[in-house]
């Protein structure tokens, strides 16, 4: 079996400078005339003289009168000066010619006429006073652009207006994408719903990098996927870099697995520059020269072939157009907890951000390659250097974004237990015309609770049952979060029980039979209110943890737990309705609970907390949460309890 | 004939408000269904769930082995497992599914080979451990975005990945751009050096729109051009508010000029809603509705179209596709000087900005709404508000960026004396890769000189003649940069002398013959290097400057000079050999003069300022100058004096 190992890795930054440095941009890049009118966007790779002066003509500035300005001199309020029309003056309008033999433009409103034929002025006007005289924008011949320049909509008036028709740009520079994979399927040839033949797979990192591509001004051509077949990945670099194409990309077969051909055949076909970038996601990234032009391996996780794209192939195609890569902004961040990190590699960690309080908060997203949510869901990026070995909760670290600053304004950061009416409130305010997002971080009812201690969120979802008193969260608050009076509405009721395979195969008919081993279960984190609720049960009914097989084995939300059901990692779970239903799962109702949001007191009067509690009051809101089922929105949006110094009285 | 008044003009904000709350935008939204593959930059016109789960099967997710995690509990260093292929591993690649009855995956880093088929583990693996499972990214059902996201290329991979294959997103709304007035031409009906009739204008603000319409993610449709004629006018209106199109524009006829149908047509066939804004440039703006349908009368001049676009049609073209129009980046900025504004109106001021030491400084471009210069020069834009009179230079101010921010920091401010090979400078710098741009600004020699005493730019240009010594420069800088050790460097050398009309028709053979009124003369502002060289001829002559005509008669640039040589405006004027060839004028040379850049020796070291000195030392920028005739480049870049304490031996 042929395996391979990566050549020594390259650090990211000398990768980089090896790999632009190797290529010989003035060969690849083209130049091509295109239409002023239609060259938003392009950039220049010439500089733009004018060709014509603008104006052409001596014209007016102004709506009014054409004199000459000697017969107005000595004009005051108390010695008005009277002008007949066609001798002394002309009508003139905005733009219109100076006619022959005057040299001055009295506005309209400066004019007091007489009778049809005569006007009264009341002070004088000077030589050229109110007119543009021929040049006085563009001369012909004067610099318009410089090269390099990337034109904007208000240039092309310059260019026009100079008489510049059509102008010479650098050519957006082409790149093949050559998918390759032989359990790869192209979602054009399936329908949306279609089912998968097995272990199929569907593409779509091409989808993405072409959206790139075109982002860095390029073109992409995305071929047919290619199977992990070497011929015929030969073949398609051979037809890749005999094309057009200024670049070739391949995604993927650029790590060390077995059917990874791409390496290989770089090598025969030119020089490998680079195999193996210590970045992560991105390690197995390929840098290549076939036929003169550049060639990248990219990795196959969309993660990191995204990444791999940002850090190698995107600089690359602004250089081909003049230009720098543009940089991404960047903002201080305060991480919500402690994220070690592999020395020796350069981690680019997705993260949440929100604005609470004075100071941006960053909440890390999973950090799996192969989750493209993990980055869709991010507003931005920790870099951590490859000599760290992480980043503590205790300093401030840069963070690269992935939206506008002005959305971290309006995002309402939401940390606690996961409920999918989340998702729907978030979607209900963006619904509405407001320009608020939601984003949110499963860490638990407790860990939502702890945030506000860290205040590291504006809002915790939290459904913990206090089981000697019968009462959701309040004890918890009470003991959590002393010194920080909050306020506690309710979101929804909901159902929570346990979650089964389709039409019960194992007949589970509650609780009290997953003791003693002969069912599988998954269970929900230490923290979490499900996991609370779930122990409260098991203490009412006398079942020890350890007589349930599968007991230590957690995931964090409900959707984990109901896909592991799906998957027949478990055999049951405990998790809310919608989340049964979701994946066409049974279900056994075992509580109605109340899942509440918990905001500080001192919050309530941000206008993005006040569109919060709207949007869950409204009608709309409730119509759709009834509609998933296993949902009570009843009391959606009431005020539940005030707790702290602040209210007293309720505490 | 028939004249009009404004109706009651509207502050800007009171005027939108008015526009934007009168339009029925849910009815002139319009949604589609594209692909998800090309739905990049497109803006979700209804909330997106995923219809399938992702992965769709447990995976592995490293290169490897599958092996029972319970095989391998109790490996130590100390007591290795070895495995044997196929019964207790198989080899699996990422991405591979996990074999049946396997339910971990060891990573190939952390395997040693023993023979073909065994291998040998030295620590135990868990359950699911490098197990990409069922649903781990993406769930059937779950909210993958909200409505009114703006789809990024990243989000494509969900979307696909997610069974999304094709998107509701809001419409590009279409608007219709209809450009009125009878002595425009179509450039495209024009060669580009192609003589015009008499006082033709070029179109070119319906391009101009169009970008924008474009940029702000509409389409336009550009009409022809509508002779004023009433009922040509009121016949595209019509075809326009009965076509596709969300929004009409009439471009132009919207001010107070005799021809200008617009504002009766509009309001026959529907409702005026605002006939004059207090903005400026921007004021002749027209907002209506008719049939439904918002239609802007904006005004003629390209600075005043563009401007009133910015604030009517750009929001209201983010409003129909679900979004908040963008905001502009501000930035504080110190006015480099006193700019008195009417009060009453709200001034949109176009200035250069540039980073000098610690601080932005911004100057002023001109004014005239009719010169579309003043907008692709600027790096920003100062609102001054209506209820001010002006802004000062001792309080910083903010402006709006046209520009990149990081352009600023690149960004070398040259104040002084305007020349042609400035120009060539900045393009020269642009050529060469650097991402420097050169913002220059024409106060003359000496306001160049103040400028460094201001701390307001890096560079002045210089040829300040000393009538006693015959130097350049030195005793004025000696004079006014007191305090401030400076570096000389020689641009180039230049001929001066006076610009005549084409074959010199009046026979003007030099400065003695201007004395007596035969001639009319256009002079240089005070202050200016070349009025100095003038003034000091006309003292060695004996020539009174109360004996030339037109001696009161400033211009500020060596171009206007000869503008108004070529327009007949003057006879002649002293001025640069280029400005006389641009214009295809005569030119009788009175003196070869020394013109320098003066820069703070402490600015040497800057990146910036070594880029500009490298460049004007090229043999590539001393042959264009050379071309240019009238310019010896000998010493271009040559170090001439310090001048200051730092380098006081020289001074």
């Amino acid at each position: 079996m042929k395996r391979q190992v990566y050549l020594a890795m390259k650090p990211l930054e000398e990768a980089r400078e090896l790999f632009l440095s190797s290529i010989d941009l003035d060969g690849l890049a083209g130049v091509e005339t295109v239409k002023a009118a239609g060259s938003s966007g392009r950039i220049t790779a010439e500089p733009v003289f004018a060709k014509r002066s603008a104006p052409s003509f001596h014209s007016s500035a102004m709506d009014g009168i054409a004199v000459r300005a000697e017969q107005t001199y000595g004009t005051t309020d108390r010695h008005p000066t009277t002008l007949k029309a066609e001798k002394d003056f002309v009508w003139v309008n905005t733009g219109q010619p100076l006619p022959k033999g005057f040299d001055s433009v009295i506005m309209v409103e400066k004019l007091h006429q007489l009778g049809d034929d005569r006007l009264e002025i009341r002070s004088p006007s000077h030589p050229w006073q109110n007119v543009r005289k021929v040049g006085e924008d563009i001369v012909a011949t004067q610099l318009l652009f410089p090269q390099n320049h990337r034109i904007r909509p208000y240039d092309i008036g310059a260019l026009i207006s100079g008489g510049v028709f059509s102008v010479k740009v650098w050519k957006r520079p082409e790149v093949a994408v050559i998918p390759t994979g032989s359990e790869l399927v192209c979602h054009e040839d399936l329908g949306e719903t279609e089912q998968l033949e097995n272990h199929q797979i569907i593409e779509y990192n091409s989808r993405v990098i072409a959206g790139l591509i075109q982002e860095a001004g390029g073109i992409p051509i995305v071929y047919d996927i290619v199977p992990d077949i070497e011929d015929q990945i030969r073949a398609a670099l051979k037809r890749a870099v005999e094309s057009e194409a200024s670049a070739v990309l391949i995604n993927a077969g650029s790590s060390a697995g077995s059917k990874d051909y791409t390496v290989h055949v770089i090598k025969e076909m030119g020089e490998v520059l680079v195999h193996g970038v210590a970045m992560m996601p991105g390690k197995p990234t390929i840098l290549g020269i076939v036929n003169g032009k550049p060639v990248v391996g990219n990795p196959g996780y969309p993660v990191s072939a995204a990444l791999s794209f940002d850090q190698f192939v995107k600089p690359l195609l602004h250089m081909l157009q003049g230009q720098r890569p543009p940089e991404r902004k960047t903002i201080k961040v305060w991480p919500t907890r402690d994220i070690p990190s592999k020395l020796g590699t350069e981690e680019f960690l997705r993260v949440n951000i929100g604005r609470v309080g004075s100071k941006y908060v960053a909440t890390p997203l999973g950090r799996a390659a192969g989750s493209i949510t993990t980055l869709t869901k991010a507003e931005g990026i920790i870099r951590i250097p490859a000599l760290s070995e992480g980043i503590t909760q205790n300093e401030e670290v840069k963070a690269e974004l992935l939206v506008n600053e002005r959305d971290l304004e309006n995002t309402v950061v939401i940390m606690g237990s996961h409920d999918i009416t989340i998702d729907i409130l978030a979607d209900e305010i963006r619904r509405t015309g407001r320009d608020i997002r939601v984003s949110s971080g499963n860490v638990g009812s407790l860990g939502g609770l702890i945030a506000h201690k860290k205040g590291t969120c504006h809002i915790s979802g939290s459904h913990l049952l206090d089981t000697e008193t019968g009462e959701y969260n309040l004890s918890y608050i009470r003991k959590y979060l002393k010194g920080i009076p909050v306020s506690v509405f309710n979101l929804v009721l909901r159902d929570q029980g346990l979650i089964v395979a389709k039409g019960n195969p194992k007949g589970v008919r509650g609780i009290e039979d997953l003791a003693g081993g002969n069912l599988t279960f998954v269970n929900r984190q230490a923290g979490s209110g499900t996991r609370v609720l779930f122990d409260c049960k098991l203490d009412q009914m006398g079942i020890s943890p350890e007589s349930i097989l599968g007991y230590d084995h957690d995931e964090f939300t409900h959707m984990a737990v109901a896909v592991d059901v799906l998957s027949g990692a478990a055999d049951c779970g405990m998790g809310i309705f919608a989340a049964a239903r979701a994946l066409d799962l049974d279900f056994i109702p075992i509580e109605r609970e109340q899942y509440d949001l918990v905001i500080p007191s001192a919050m309530l009067d941000e206008p993005a907390i006040q569109a919060v509690l709207e949007t869950i009051r409204s009608e709309h809101f409730r119509e759709r949460v009834l509609s998933l089922g296993g949902y009570d929105p009843a009391k959606s949006g009431n005020l539940w309890k005030q707790v702290g110094e602040s209210a007293g009285g309720n505490a």
